[in-house]
């Protein structure tokens, strides 16, 4: 499994995958799942994958082939806009799935979902989740993030705190928290974490940050946050239909005998 | 969409399972999907459906059917310990999809899970989930809760707050927290909460709370755990590697440009 996360905010862009990828319990490998295009100046465009890891690393080796100066068709740096390069990433992973979705299908699931973000110039910055069908969705001011793979545990961090005006520092921390609930939960998510940070307007990719089980300043987050939130539940107020130490007090009776 | 959470401490048994039922977003209702077995001062068990309602309903129902004071097959009443007892919810289940299910498949999955928890005098408190096949696991020490239904939002605060050694109260205001954080996420999880909460020895239903959306603890305790969340977001250090403000101080850059 993996998890991957895009965080679209006024400042900036998010963008943070795991890079455990395993074939069963006993085909484990550590792999990385955020590629960059980058021109810097022009434009920057990073590829979160998550999926089937032969349909991913197509996807990705033949995007990049077909980089270049010339507007060739399939080319990330001579796409217009986002859209356009989103259009040709989804494309691909239609070419990919043509060439072996049959094949694999008898074996797994031959699917594959992205997380496609980054600047072109001239345009603003923008974030899209591209579907195994390869149509893709954008994120908004309204829905500042997106994710791939593995995205139950680590979405409630992600509702209470992410708004379109949080800060890169704030969207790097709640995505690291976001993963910290996803490797408590799941086994087959684990650092390190790629992550990069985009500043709006830059045209570069400003920060990649590696981040590995022994990062000093995750596992103090991871430590401080767990704390916090223990703390947190022992001063919300307990339930008054529930007496504790006294076991008769307090105690409402319903009629419990029927359906 | 369901949500079930089932906790086994050693103090007890706290059992939540939501109300909201659909078929599509336009076929939505309220349905009770806790139901309770009890001979006070003998047992008291509980149910706790997940899945195709048809088929959860059909299971109740049968169970119902066949209690009573006679030692026949299938009568919860009569059942030795917990274990037998769920050998005979698992049964019943089979005995349904052995009558619908290939009916129900070609218009959606006709499969129900349960947790399925209680007392029998002479007998420690247990607590099982019993999976579509009828077969079934049991909480632990170790493994203190189970889930059913739409498991992944709400199972962080559990692995982070719940022990064996928690109190009821604990328990109870942390399943709260479970059904928060799910129903922020998917909103076919709704309330009333169906909440029981079971004393370990007093073989009885002791606490049977209905939790509709305006009730006055549930708002508060959602509202204030929202604001604590946030402070301590907030307080959490920032990572050093995002320069906040600065647009050129404490960047690290790294080669990008290959894949």
């Amino acid at each position: 499994m993996t998890y991957c996360v895009g965080i679209l905010i006024e400042r900036g862009l998010v963008l943070a995958a795991d890079s455990r990828t395993n074939a069963g319990v006993d085909h484990i490998a550590t792999v990385r799942k955020l590629a960059v295009f980058e021109r810097p100046g022009e434009r920057v465009m990073a590829l979160l994958s998550a999926g089937n890891l032969a349909t991913t690393q197509a996807v990705v080796t033949l995007l990049t082939q077909r980089l270049g100066d010339e507007p060739e068709p399939g080319n990330l740096y001579a796409a217009p806009t986002m859209f356009d390069a989103a259009r040709i990433v989804g494309g691909v992973l239609r070419e990919v799935m043509a060439h072996d979705g049959e094949h694999v299908r008898p074996h797994g699931d031959p699917g594959a979902s992205f997380l496609f973000a980054g600047q072109v110039r001239g345009e603003r910055h923008r974030l899209f989740l591209i579907y195994p069908a390869g149509n893709f969705i954008e994120a908004t001011r309204e829905t500042p993030f997106l994710q791939a793979g593995e995205t139950k545990y680590g979405k409630p961090i992600l509702d209470r705190v992410i708004g379109y005006d949080s800060s890169l520092a704030e969207a790097a921390k709640c995505a690291l928290l976001s993963f910290d609930a996803t490797m408590r939960s799941n086994l087959s998510v684990a650092p390190p974490i790629d992550l990069l940070c985009y500043r709006e307007g830059s045209l570069q990719a400003d920060v990649r940050a590696d981040i590995a089980e022994n990062d000093a300043y995750f596992g103090k987050l991871r430590a401080d946050y767990s704390r916090g939130i223990l703390d947190l539940f022992k001063r919300l107020p307990d339930p008054d239909w529930v007496a504790s130490g006294d076991p008769a007090a307090n105690l409402i009776f319903f009629a419990t005998h029927s359906l």
